[in-house]
This record gives C-alpha cells, sequence and structure tokens, in this order.
C-alpha cells in the first residue's frame, strides 16, 4: 500500500524550535474526496511567519493553533496526481497554504494557486523569488514602503527570503538600501550579491553603525523582524517615513514588549502598516510579471537555500531561527 | 514700567506634572525687534503633548527641551499690540507656537497663524474646536481614520480636547462611535452630549466593558492616550483597521513598553499612523470651513473647560493629567 509521510509538530517549540520539535509520521495514502484534490508534493518553503501558530491558543482570524501530533501548516507547492476539484486537473502544479507533506489532500480552504507550468524559471522560483515571499517583498515596496530616488531604505532579515528581494526591489527604485543581517559574511553577501549600498551587522555595535550606514536617517523600514531592532529604527526614521511590517521573526514564540517610542510615529508623522501577500492573490499575474521582467533583465537575483527530503523539513525550519539561510529556504522533496 | 508675566517652568515635572512644577516670573515689557510682533494674549491653549519637552534631553525635530526656568512653551492666542513684522499689524488677532505668557514677543520661527476677527465664532474656538485640536481631530479622522457608515470607530480620552470632536466627526460620518474615558460621569457625557454611541470606563474592567461596546470589532481607532491601552485595542482590531495616532498622553513624562502585540497590525493588515495638525496649515481654511458648516447645523457642538487668569494656567496643565477637563482647556487672561 502507498503512504504518504507528514511532518507533525511533536511538542510546542520553546523559543526558537529545534528539530526535536519535529517528527515523522507515516499513513497509507488518502484519495480525494468531493472537492479535493491529491497534490503530490516536490517542494515545501519554509517561512518562519508559521511559528506564530505552534503555540499553545496562538489561533486567530488566519489560522487555528496547530495541535500537538498533527501535520505542520506551511506553504507546499505539487502536481496533482488525482482530482475531484472543479478546477484542477491531474498534471496541474499547485501551490497551497497546506502541512508539510509529501502528498496533500487540498480543497478551497487551502489557498490554493495554480501555477502554468509552461514559464520559463525552475517551478520551485514559484514558491520564492515568483512565489509568496517575492511577492510579499514586491508587495510591501510595492505598496507601503514606495521607495524615491535618494532615499533611504533599511530591511531587516535582509539576506532572509523576502528581505533578499526588498532590498534588490529598492535598489532598483534608485533608493540607497541599507540591510540588517546577522554576522559578517552575510552582511558582505548583502553588498557583493545584491546590490545593497551598505550593511549593519545586527550582532555588533548597532548605534554606531546606524549612524554610519544611515546618516540621513531611514525613510522606508521593510521589517521582518520586529522586536527590539524596531525600537531602535524607530530613533532614525524621518518625517513621512513608511514602515512594512512584514513579519516580527523576533518575537515568534518569544513575546515581548513592544517598542517604547511609538510617539516617534507621531512627531515624524509616519506610517506603519502591516500585510500579507496572500490577500493580493488577484495582483498575482501583475507583480510576478513585473519581477519576472526584473529577473530576465538580470537586475534580480533569486538567491536559494535548498536541503532535499522530507526528513530535511522541521531542521531546515530551524535554520531560519538560527539564521543559517541566505535567500528563499525551500526542501526539496 | 509696564510688565509681563511668565508661567516658567520652576522643576522637571516627575510623571504626571503638579502645579509646583510651575511658577511666575515677571520682567519688563520688551519691545518688538525686527521681523518680530508685540501680541497682548487673550487666550492659551492648554495641550497635553507639550509634557514631551519637558522632561531633560527630550529635544527632537519638533521642539527643544525646554529648560529649567524658562518659559513653557505652548499654543497661544493674542492680539498684534506693534508690530516689525511685515505680514501682521497691530489689532491682528493671531495663534502661535510660543510660551505661556500674558505678552508675547512672535517671529516667524513660531508658526503664526493669523485669525479673521469678523468670524463669528467666540475666538477662543480658534483655539478648540476651530484651532489645532479640532483640527487635530479633522485630520486624524479624514486622512487616517476615514470612518464609513455602520463602522466601530473607537476614540480615547473621548472626552478630551481632540477626542470630543473627533468621535462627533466619526458620528457625522455614519459610524458606530465608542469613547473611552476615565470615570462614570464623563462617560455619561460622552453618550448625553455629543453623540457617542457606547463608552468605556478605563478605570473599570477593559476586556468585559470592550466585548460589550465593540462586539463587530474596532475598525479605526483614533489614539491620544497611547500605553497598554493600545495593546488592548490592537486585540480588537478588525482586517484593514486604521489606527491614527494624535497624542499619547499615557506616556509623557511615563516611558514604558510599547504594545507586545504590533504582529496584529500584519494578521490584521492595519495601519498605524502618526500625524500632527501643524504641518497642514495649508488645509486649515478648509478644515476650518467644514467644522464651522457643522457647528452652524448644530450637528457639532465645543465643550470647553475654561479657567481663568496668568496663574491658572500652570495648574490647568495638570489638570489635563488628571482627567479634569470635558472638552477644550483653555485659560483665559
Amino acid at each position: 500500500m502507498q503512504e504518504m509521510t507528514s511532518v507533525v509538530l511533536a511538542r510546542r517549540p520553546n523559543g526558537n524550535p529545534v528539530p526535536e520539535d519535529f517528527s515523522l509520521q507515516r499513513q497509507p495514502l488518502p484519495s480525494p474526496g468531493p472537492g479535493q484534490a491529491l497534490i503530490k508534493n516536490h517542494y515545501i518553503s519554509l517561512d518562519a511567519g508559521f511559528r506564530n501558530w505552534m503555540d499553545e491558543g496562538a489561533g486567530d482570524a488566519v489560522l487555528p493553533a496547530m495541535a500537538i501530533g498533527a501535520p505542520v501548516m506551511g506553504l507546499v507547492m505539487g502536481e496533482v496526481l488525482e482530482s475531484r476539484h472543479p478546477d484542477y486537473a491531474a498534471g496541474d502544479w499547485l501551490m497551497a497554504r497546506i502541512a508539510w507533506q509529501d502528498y496533500s489532500l487540498a480543497d478551497d480552504s487551502h489557498f490554493i494557486v495554480k501555477i502554468d507550468p509552461a514559464e520559463s524559471y525552475p517551478m520551485n522560483y514559484y514558491l520564492g523569488v515568483l512565489g509568496d515571499t517575492g511577492l510579499s517583498a514586491y508587495f510591501g515596496m510595492t505598496d507601503i514602503g514606495k521607495p524615491q530616488a535618494g532615499e533611504t531604505v533599511l530591511v531587516s532579515a535582509a539576506g532572509g527570503a523576502v528581505g533578499s528581494i526588498a532590498g534588490q526591489l529598492a535598489a532598483i527604485a534608485g533608493a540607497r538600501v541599507v540591510g540588517i543581517a546577522g554576522g559578517e559574511d552575510k552582511c558582505a553577501r548583502l553588498l557583493s550579491e545584491l546590490g545593497y549600498d551598505a550593511a549593519i551587522d545586527h550582532r555588533g555595535d548597532l548605534q554606531a553603525q546606524f549612524s554610519a550606514a544611515c546618516p540621513d536617517g531611514v525613510d522606508v523600514y521593510f521589517d521582518n523582524v520586529g522586536g527590539p531592532l524596531l525600537e531602535t529604527v524607530l530613533e532614525h526614521i524621518n518625517v513621512g517615513a513608511r514602515i512594512a511590517l512584514c513579519g516580527a521573526v523576533a518575537t515568534y514564540g518569544n513575546p515581548q514588549p513592544g517598542p517604547s517610542n511609538l510617539f516617534q510615529l507621531i512627531t515624524r508623522e509616519a506610517t506603519m502598516r502591516g500585510f500579507f501577500a496572500h490577500t493580493q492573490v488577484a495582483r498575482y499575474p501583475e507583480a510576478r510579471a513585473q519581477l519576472a521582467a526584473w529577473l530576465e533583465a538580470g537586475e534580480l537575483r533569486a538567491p536559494e537555500y535548498m536541503l532535499e527530503g522530507i526528513a530535511s523539513v522541521g531542521p531546515a525550519f530551524c535554520d531560519l531561527f538560527a539564521g543559517r539561510n541566505f535567500g528563499k529556504t525551500i526542501v526539496k522533496l
């Protein structure tokens, strides 16, 4: 009998997740019911934000809290094997917000997006630069950041999946782009591979580096980190600054007080706005076409951190919190 | 020899200001130098935000920190006695961001706005409903809150100078309006005098009152308070919520951690924006005309808390922090 393997939540992570928080579970391969498609998954996207729903009672309007022993929710891409959903047929490639498994049953509750396999990029790009992370960078920078030539744009987790794209988009807009990342090596790669103008190593002296990297203050902050770093950045924002809140990896599983200086938003007449790419599905084609054009023109690079096999999924997720990735983290099944 | 009296900062307030933090000082009446106008002040506006610049080293892009022994900065209205400023002549009525004094020398550094005394309202309205506080309510509600019919609009310090107007503007827009204020008496006045639909007494059980007053969540939060209340409100915001940060009276002189749940801005795709009326001077005529039309139509009321005499200025400022005022606090000289 054919089997499927799920990555389940073995226990609730205590702060940053570790590989032992996850385990593998096998079960017989199910058949799709009415309105369902059975998908053979090829790529699993690792996104730190899902850490948020791993805590007891963490359910909200977006997702319920994940249950111990149940498959972990994430973002997955695969090929339809068998379908009883009217919109999808065998051979279709789908992306869905669904559990970390090698096979999945997906229905309309799973934010399914169909991918056209005729397009000329590796399919895994649709989880990264042309997927939710690239699109998050695009929507956050386009709709909220709106960088202008000569402005200073600051990006946290600048070498991460979203940050690595967000910074490049700001550079394309003509802004001076400053990235915050952990460690000298990553900071060097921001400059040499992604076109950042300056980098701040958050393991070093933040204040001194801020003064050097952002002598004219910060006009746009694209925040993937939250936490104490946001308070530091607020000290440096200019009048009319825009802060795009994309993620808050520093706070996932580590609840902590927010910035004590939100009053800066008043004195600087600044805007802070949170967003989700998921709710902009209608604009994916427009956004993807623009990102693809920049990729083709050689103006945009799509760094990836790729591991292999279902057993690597839990560890790859943990790598995000340890900052081991540069670019988009994906597990190929 | 004619004298002028100033209210000076006797010592730095420790937390909420008390009357002993201020004292009176007399000096000979000065003559205006080139570019200056000598103003006889008739009304002093008390605005909690100025508390912010009373701390050691509290200077920022808006104002320098106030000095011990120096006149306290505020918002003042008076009549020109003698002018060496090309735009102002004896008899003109001016409003300026200038010190708490019975006479002032004002120049272009003092955000002078000229008031047309032919208009048919008491001059003190130009410090309240037709002044910076009413205009703050107008710009914050119009530009950021954008209340729609049927939405729930929440206003903190709802009986304060700005909140008392902000809530009425939301009601005019057709929204359900909920005010947060301190004490049963103020809460009752919000409903009976200002058209609020419900009130929350922040001295009572917040969570229970929130559930009762905002059963459908919060679409717009007009915040004059900041602090822990903001964290509570963030738990109740709806998708697409707008938060207008107008002031943060809870944090002036009481620095404290910010909301630990800013991630709500992401999951609710919400916007938080700070603003200042001062920077919108070009729009004052438009905004004032609209507010005046509502006053004339009887749709807008302008409650005031008015004291008299220069010796009342310090105590009136302290009353704001003790919540003794309902409506705009003004001292008539």
